[in-house]
């Protein structure tokens, strides 16, 4: 990536972004900086879409919530326009993918209600910090995820199964990896499950459900995280008229520093 | 307190309240098991109370939220009946006491949802077991509860400060008592401010706005942690038509040991 670009600060990288002018995935972007994963659902399925993700905080770890038809946020950003900073965003009707667009000014409705959602891009700095490699970056793919047959604690409209996110780290690793990632809940925190894909419903390392297959090597462990696309998926399933989202990997750059997500 | 009592398991201790045979604090009931404070809201406020809890989390800890009209729980207790299963309750109406009662079921609605909230009963059994002193126990009186000049991220219909319990402990506690309540968020968490009242706008410790005065001895410093009356003066403070609550101090005894309530 330019090195022009990962020197710029969060409000510049926005700016860009708002202007059009980067449109890419935001992966290495900001270091240092949270990134979050977006839902924007209209204000009548606000309430059951906030109390599923509150019913289920290790997938759906809520960072912040604009009100009612407001582009702003109070905590994560100062200057942001919710329908203009992310790179990419997808638009979703009656369940189905309908558009890909890089800004959804045009779409803007009174009633629509702006859910950030955290996002492990967090965690994986400082397990690369403490020497954990995180093998799809090592190997240039997307994170491998799958989907589980663990069920999530249905809310009014939305239920549906966790996704997680794997990765292997070498058995010797693997506390400090659970420490670290525990620290932040509200990027996922914890794995889920370590080195049994089965007691997950998983049965082919080799075949993710969304992003790439990574090597596991002998000695390694299979590592497993909740994941930020689940609560898209479970958004998905109860096929609602009309939803925006992030397009993945196209997040937004917020000012606040991964640190100040750990826990106090 | 009866001994006889204190052995009782959290099931059996609701059955004897679901009876109306014990109306009196539930302090000290089924040690190690979390206790949890209560406000019922009609579905018309309920997402403007849980988008207000999640933008004030230390505060406002939200350990779970029925589903509308139900007097059951997912979570935190299998056996439990909302409208009968807390000693006594407090029915406002248009922001007043109306009614204190041992019993809600007679003013029951379909549009009801609770909110069961995290109570620092749950820090204290671990603090008092690391050594610390809790004074206001020692001294057989309420904790002291403080208004401040924190001013709460405001959602919706709902806004409001701070409120405050303040623990005096010697100074080389401290520490030790900001590690043991940092681990645990689901109940108010790390401190909010240790040693310097004046920084919350507190003016005199010896006259607190709720509960009761405790000895603060030379070498001892202030600490202050977000207190779980913050939620029901935030909701006393819009005047809702009809609002029910907990009375002070009793608590639902939930299933769900206060271990449990620490990040894994």
């Amino acid at each position: 990536m330019d090195s022009s670009l990962t020197q710029l600060s969060p409000q510049k990288l926005r700016h860009l972004i708002r202007a059009g002018k980067y449109t890419a995935p935001t992966s290495g972007l900001a270091p240092g900086y949270t990134q979050a994963n977006l839902v924007i659902v209209p204000q009548d399925l606000a309430y059951d879409f906030l109390l599923f993700a509150q019913r289920n905080p290790k997938s759906c770890p809520i960072l912040e919530v604009s009100d009612c038809g407001s582009k702003k946020l109070h905590t994560f950003a100062q200057d942001v326009d919710l329908a203009a900073d992310f790179p990419r965003y997808r638009i979703y009707r009656n369940g189905k993918l309908a558009q890909e667009v890089t800004n959804v000014s045009a779409y803007w409705r009174d009633d629509l209600v702006s859910f950030l959602i955290g996002c492990s891009f967090s965690f994986e700095a400082d397990l690369i910090a403490a020497g954990i490699e995180m093998r799809h970056i090592t190997e240039g793919v997307n994170v491998p995820m799958y989907n589980t047959k663990i069920a999530l604690q249905p809310a009014g409209r939305f239920s549906g199964n966790m996704v997680v996110s794997m990765r292997p780290l070498p058995a010797a690793q693997v506390v400090t990896a659970v420490k670290i990632t525990a620290s932040m809940p509200r990027v996922h925190g914890a794995p889920i499950q370590i080195g049994d894909p089965a007691k997950l419903g998983i049965t082919d390392l080799a075949h993710p459900d969304y992003g790439d297959a990574v090597t596991v090597n002998p000695g390694e462990v299979p590592v497993f995280w909740p994941c930020g696309v689940t609560p898209q998926n479970a958004i998905m399933h109860t096929k609602p008229a009309f939803v925006i989202t992030h397009a993945p990997g196209h997040m937004l750059v917020t000012d606040v520093k991964n640190t100040a997500l750990k826990y106090e």
